[in-house]
């Protein structure tokens, strides 16, 4: 607990890689093979992918981050005089510097929700009335799975706000940075998880990978140009093995659903834990994230030992993200820490 | 009352324009003259401009229309990380097609407000804690004076809101569509009517002309590259004589203002007219913009006899919007039909 | 002849407008009307338009000025990873500060040309092999009639570039800002001066208008967001009949075409006194454009009487523009002055 | 020499990944730690890659792709209204898609080259005359070193070509892909094999990496919002130290330019054997790549043993790139196969 504080609880992208995703990348560097994707384990990949989430028709693309899993998947649904719907705390709205808006050229118009849960009313309210040539079109709404603040959709609210948004005549995005988490968190098949979603952004960098999200593409006819998007901001991976490698390493034996649910277990003591110390959480606990009012006080000391990340400035709220590499002994400290402090 | 329905409060662009203007028109159309405002008429205008918004230093710009005078502002204001906001009535946010958006590249973010009026508090809100290269990062703030729901910015409230804007680190862009209905409301000069706003697009095509708005570039060091941004949207005239002659129309002689003035009356003359049949104004009523709640046996019976238009799908308020060439005759008769709807 | 220079022959953007024209603005300047196109006047020069270019199926749109129609027609066409071609002297790619690539977002690919008269065989060679997703996508060639340089494409030469072209699967443009002149010159009909193009800008401002341009969009299936296009970037005219009426005016009973035959006519007359003095043209004088060479003292005399572009630094060319309005006095007047120089 | 062909010499990117790259990866595996290059591995790579260019003012960025490090600096290094040039075998302008064009939204202006080189005076002959409203802005130029046709700047001509667009007021990138494999071939100091170039991109991905290249930016005040481009295009890595490890593996003892060398003597054992067979390069074989004229019944034959790169259609030219992983065996046994066709 001294020096450098720890970086265990500062997000899931701070774990290292699944020995495992390491291993598979030492198995597969062996002579050379086609660049771009024409190598037999891209199309390994793709089909584990696909048999996933029982999509067998979907297409797959790999990109480098979860960013551009969401630029890839949203500049290629739209035109520049569309417009794109999202929660009021989503990653595509608040963390991506604009990408996605850069990207497409279009309008993003955020839509008030409970820690990234959007009504289908609110959704209603924003999208009717908008056919003139004077408004931007709405085309697609993108929700997140699990949420940014650790919310998790239920599989029939989900597909309400997806039955809702194809009445309106929109396609459905979701940002499945952590997918895996919800799907473990609910005991769902991934493709209820998900919907009836017209393309998702499938999470690998958080979920135990060196880096690599994958865009599941469910209605390609929607998003034809796709590929194009992908290698025009420089996610066609040249050789593409050592990115296909690693999902397969996640997707061939349900590693991925392992680490989630290894990652829901820490972060369900973690939070247990918290309210035992008579703290209060600021959003329902559902996933792998936990956010917690803590005063300046106890924020201060906590930093000595661990990097946690406060979402909001000026907002006492700490977020702790727990991964497929967070072990009960560092829960255990962490709460021993703050027993000292609160 | 017969016939086609009269378009005469549909908007104020459903207006003619102003004789002087059309003879202002048929004036200088008198031979050869240098294109793409290397002319004197064009000298004369910009000159015109300056003077009525006490402005010597500022740059001053023609485009045809309103939403391209907002384009130019904003686009050459900010790259594509930068962040505009604006309020939730804003016609750069509803009205332009995502123009705006299209052209800067740049997320645009909506402001909760009052009919357009926005609290420094709301910006302040918005604002705070975009330092990371994560997140998009504020550049410029719209306001819109007078509003698109028909109010208006008082001097102080608005030098107050452009205070804490540049405090902020923001620019302030004006749209001034309607400025001279807010001058004229106002009572005040042209300059403390935009306050210390960096960049305004002053109406025309509103206020009297064909068509033409201005753009006045009053710290020109923070538009670099504006004139291109004009030229790539293909807004720099080159039979330039023929935008600046109809400035020159509504400036030299302060036309602009009567113009403003004569609608604000008409518009004050309906108002008071409509309250006197019992019916309730939507918002305010401070300039040449009147929105009353009429239900829908009203609405469709007027319908008959003028366009009015009707902002919101399903929401029974319905717009009128006098013009310079608004007459007292068309005032009285609008009521004389609502006397017999309501 | 003295003080300052006129600026007669400097381009046919510098001629005043044609006096039937603003007749015609004042005459529909009676009353209020709708806003944006939804008024009989603008109906009517629509039809007139179509009926003109013997496209009866065709769109029409308005645009203030020929960089925009350009835009408009070029953006509309593409999506952000297809590749536009044109001549090395195209407007679109020199004159217009890169405009259609900023809102295409698209590659502009120059074809070497005989002063804008490109080969099927120069495009050929350009867009084979362009297939996979590491290149932009060939999608459409735009032309100029007449060239930028003063040269006229036959409707033979015309029709086989644009079927060449259509055999590579892409659609064809015409820069038509000047396709009067090039239609005068050939004595064709106008749907045989455009071939059979896709879409068509047609030029308004050279031609005797103040200001405007219409694109004819004559397979409108393949811009479907051609009226967004022009919304975004502020092209959609509010007083619509102000723009639509100089249309009219132009085209109910052949003025378009009468005042092209005249510029024609008035580029001959100086051609054939440019080389009676000895003169060389640097191109073939075929419609209202006439380049020649002239050495660095002659121009100079010449521009203390006459501004007179020339195109390329350093290059001693210079280009001599006639309109509608340039008379035979000024013609022969700038031959004397040359008299007295060469 | 049965069954599938062989990826050997199809490109640099068909190798696998050097053995110490994986081991960097393998050992930087270790529990949590900071993200998006807050981590001392970065922080070490970073300073390596400045050492190895004598650079140490300058900023390091790391991108997963070549194509990404072009982007990254030349849309930092431009406004819309701005131009690029660079050859006409240029990656930029050829095989990115037209990322470069879409993410800059300036226009990209193609110079003729011999197989990439480019004389001050084409560069020259482009840039004069730019400087209306009207035109594009030249802003920078950008050189591949060594080119996409396998030639080689020298220093001097490198130096001299930099010099002259830096007097014409332009910036200079180098793509730098291979740059590894001309500072081998030239015997130079890394500086010298870039000149004085303002931005580089330096390769990973062809020289023994999975994937990663980085962005050396030499006079980081020209290119204020690079960071922001990197994150917006998801180029930002989350789990930053293992793209920096690799560029440690690489930069700390050397091993790139080993890599390099050895690529580049397999390419010269390539070329004198194919030479000795009677062969026609098609371009003088300087570094790794090999271009060689050969018949079709020669091709398909090459193409039942080993993927070989046609880079023109319908050209009978085909492309053997070497890489720090290709064998002496390789090489023989391709010459072998190409003895019993030729």
């Amino acid at each position: 607990m001294g020096g450098v504080p720890s970086s265990a609880f500062a997000s899931d992208n701070a774990a290292p890689a699944h020995p495992l995703v390491l291993e598979a990348l030492n198995r597969v560097n062996d002579g050379p093979a086609p660049s771009y994707g024409d190598d037999p384990v891209t199309a390994h990949a793709v089909d584990a992918i696909r048999a996933a989430f029982d999509s067998p028709d979907a297409d797959v693309l790999f990109a480098f981050t979860g960013t551009a899993a969401n630029i890839i998947a949203l500049a290629s649904a739209v035109r520049p005089w569309h417009e794109i719907f999202c929660s009021d705390v989503a990653h595509v709205l608040v963390d991506e510097a604009g990408g996605p808006v850069r990207l497409s050229g279009a309008q993003l118009t955020r839509l008030a929700s409970a820690d990234g849960l959007i009504t289908p009313q609110e959704l209603e309210r924003r999208v009717l009335g908008r056919s003139a040539v004077h408004h931007s079109q709405p085309r697609i709404v993108s929700v997140t799975q699990s949420t940014e603040n650790g919310r998790v959709w239920t599989a029939a609210a989900l597909r309400e706000f997806v039955d809702c948004a194809h009445n309106l005549g929109l396609l459905v995005h979701i940002d499945g940075a952590r997918i895996a988490n919800a799907i473990a968190a609910l005991g769902v098949s991934p493709l209820e998880a998900i919907g009836d979603a017209d393309i998702v952004s499938v999470g690998g960098t958080k979920n135990g990978m060196l880096f690599g999200d994958a865009v599941l593409v469910r209605r390609p006819e929607q998003f034809d140009g796709i590929r194009f998007v992908q290698k025009q901001i420089g996610h066609l991976a040249s050789k593409h093995r050592f990115i296909a490698a690693q999902f397969t390493a996640l997707f061939d034996d349900g590693l991925w659903l392992r680490n989630a649910a290894h990652a829901n277990a820490m972060a369900r003591r973690l939070s247990t834990g918290l309210e035992a110390l008579g703290l209060q959480l600021a959003a329902p606990a559902e996933s792998n994230e936990i956010f917690v009012k803590l005063d300046a006080h106890s924020h201060r000391g906590l930093a000595e030992h661990y990097l946690a990340h406060q979402p909001d400035v000026g907002v006492p709220v700490v977020r702790f993200v727990c991964s497929w590499s967070t072990t009960e002994a560092e829960v255990d400290d962490a709460l021993a820490v703050l027993r000292t402090l609160v």
